[in-house]
């Protein structure tokens, strides 16, 4: 015999269609292997009048939130967005004792805490496979398949916006404003794109993603934030001669008892298993203590992938396999971070200094000072018809604490022009 | 409070031993975030008299298989391999309505149908998430992640011995004695690897992934399977130059209601996502008709890779997330498999001839007659002292059947010596 389950589906965007859809096409198939039929039985949106690329009846739409904990529900599914709707139903929901699958990174970002203690308290299955990198499962990876592991690292091109347009800057030798718009007109990256590139999304993902890993309730504020608007195709170019590309990296380890967090635009060194995730894709790699090196990427973006993980969410649940996902609780406390820039690493430089061995040596001399090594692959590109040259080195492993303070003593160089770059080395 | 979990172990060697260490090192670990304490409190071996690397206490040692379905057991954990003890152990448990953990392939994809009819009888959890690619999450990943979609099309490296073996026979040039040699004294092959370097493994391997896939019955007979232990170094090194890698691969593929299965040694094109697979490790692509495409590699062998998998198998069980994965039932009825030469490819082809223009010429008719296009890449390469050359070319776009038929006739050449090659190449 075949069940229903009926669903109270929170949005109706280019998401909530492609759940929609996925759910219609795959209706049979999932009635024959499961036993049970997935049916969408209401529609909150915040704007009934609006038009919508949907087979969905329109009877099925409402504006009034309560409709959605109504008994006849059996499942909440949340692809509304935002945290002020998104946040008020799904805690109604759990704390209601129905399951919600939501899509929501914001949500679970800033107040995953919150909404997985309504959750435990009501002990209904929350799943949250689509709040990053869309359809790649990542979270059941996290939350099951490595459930044994201490996780001691992890790294994530978790935003296809800025991959997109760091992998079309790197192939095409084009700015970052060329590649944005090209973005934008294919459909990668929104109109307003600000919370993509300062890489604020991707932060939140990295905050989902490391609390699960390292289980630990890790505070937004503690996930140190740089974003891709002010990288230079010269430096993605010359990084290149050097063998390095260029990926918005979210990056979480474990130091003892410590974890050091951070969101930043990184060169990988060359063999390093993202430095092949282009274009609109995303990518994990994760190391358990015990599994080892785990590596997932794929499609990592877009309606198709994000409904196939809604959807998967909502199978797993209806199936029976209801636990919440295993997210720290919020108990006040949170974990104590370390910004990545106490970390260790190699370093690539440019400075743009005036042409004269007097303003090589004022540079020279400060990184000196500073103890900053530098390794032997230094170049000198001349360009432009400033007269000026770009200094390009790469540093001995240090913490970028300690060379940003280098960085900042030589832009005050009257020889110096503009700002002084740096960019992490992510080796293999 | 802590509650405990008994589990009767089957089997104490390599992988028994890892697991009883993770479980050992993650005791309080587990505890804290999951609420409840996993102990092993019996261990089935064939023969008690043998000396083990393990803490475990000696008296928790049996071996009489009825011990581990006693009542005080909550979950049987299957580590002792092979068929016999492991057939009925594992379906009397779930019969029992015992939870079970299993990381036993041969019995999966010889009753696999029979052991998940017990499982789904008694509606208890029966994991096999270290069955494939050890602690690579693979089976959580179709089963549970992608379980909205219909899987297109599955590729994977799946046995990290003959991984090993064709890296190394690549990288050094070395034969396939050498490299296997190597390969047992570092410990990544058996003592004896008939079963890995003959692709038995792989095709076990492959009929659980890709019964879980399509869901649906597959006969191991249906499994074509092509070894290694027949290639020749000289063909890695011409198809190096062509720009592929060769790795022994399991192959399935979605044709309409039909799938296309095998196991064979391929050449991967540059820039496959499963070509910088190296060494020991092991990985996987999906294609899911919503997910796009899904690429899992890393650590795919070893104690501590297969331990992390039965143990976070174990913890999801625990926590409740206890369903069985989704694979097929055994109803008598198998699904239609085609063989995969029936599959359109281009090949990689070596004909080793006595160096004339008439025998070039014997060759050339003979693949006119039967239809086979060379692509323009071919080259003649001149080694040993027979006076022989090596023809090697590259075909379009065809069936491996009817190349088959063309290699027979050829074969027959007086001219020709030893057995022609036929590769097929997997594109990007």
């Amino acid at each position: 015999m075949v069940r229903t389950i009926q669903l109270g589906m929170a949005g109706c965007g280019t998401v909530g269609a492609g759940v929609a859809r996925l759910i219609d096409e795959r209706r049979q198939a999932l009635a024959d292997r499961y036993g049970f039929e997935l049916r969408i039985a209401k529609v909150l949106v915040r704007d009934l009048a609006k038009s919508r690329q949907t087979a969905l009846a329109g009877e099925l739409f409402t504006d009034d939130v309560s409709q959605l904990l109504k008994p006849n529900i059996d499942m909440v599914v949340e692809v509304i967005g935002g945290c002020n709707v998104a946040r008020k139903l799904v805690c109604s929901a759990l704390e209601a004792g129905r399951p919600v699958v939501t899509a929501n990174k914001a949500l679970l970002a800033e107040f995953g805490g919150e909404v997985f203690r309504a959750a435990a308290a009501s002990g209904v299955g929350l799943g949250i496979e689509a709040s990053c990198c869309a359809g790649l499962p990542v979270i059941c990876a996290i939350d099951r398949g490595l459930a044994a592991n201490r996780i001691e690292s992890l790294l994530g091109i978790v935003n296809g916006t800025c991959n997109y347009i760091l992998t079309a800057m790197s192939a095409g030798g084009v700015g970052f404003d060329t590649s944005l718009a090209e973005a934008q007109s294919l459909g990668y990256a929104e109109a307003d794109p600000t919370l993509d590139v300062n890489g604020t999304d991707s932060a939140h993902k990295l905050l989902i993603l490391a609390s699960l890993a390292f289980g630990c309730q890790i505070s937004l504020d503690a996930v140190p934030c740089r974003g891709i608007e002010s990288l230079q195709t010269r430096d993605l170019m010359f990084g290149a001669g050097l063998g390095f590309v260029c990926k918005l990296l979210a990056i979480a380890q474990r130091l003892g008892d410590e974890v050091m967090l951070g969101v930043e635009p990184v060169f990988l060194a060359e063999g390093h298993p993202l430095a092949l995730v282009n274009g609109g894709d995303a990518g994990l790699c994760l190391l358990g203590h015990a599994s080892g090196p785990v590596v997932v990427h794929g499609s990592g973006a877009g309606a198709g992938s994000t409904a196939s993980a809604v959807v998967s969410d909502i199978i797993d649940l209806s199936r029976g396999n209801n636990r919440p996902v295993a997210f720290p609780i919020d108990d006040g406390q949170s974990v104590e971070c370390r910004p990545l820039d106490d970390l260790d690493a190699r370093f690539y430089c440019r400075v743009r200094v005036k042409e004269s061995a007097a303003s090589k040596a004022q540079v020279a001399q400060i990184w000196a000072d500073q103890g900053v090594v530098l390794v032997s692959e230094v170049r000198h590109e001349v360009s432009g018809s400033d007269g000026a040259v770009d200094m390009v080195t790469l540093t001995n492993a240090m913490p970028g604490a300690t060379l940003r303070q280098a960085l900042q003593r030589i832009a005050e160089l009257d020889t110096v022009i503009g700002q002084p770059v740096a960019v992490r080395i992510v080796e293999a």
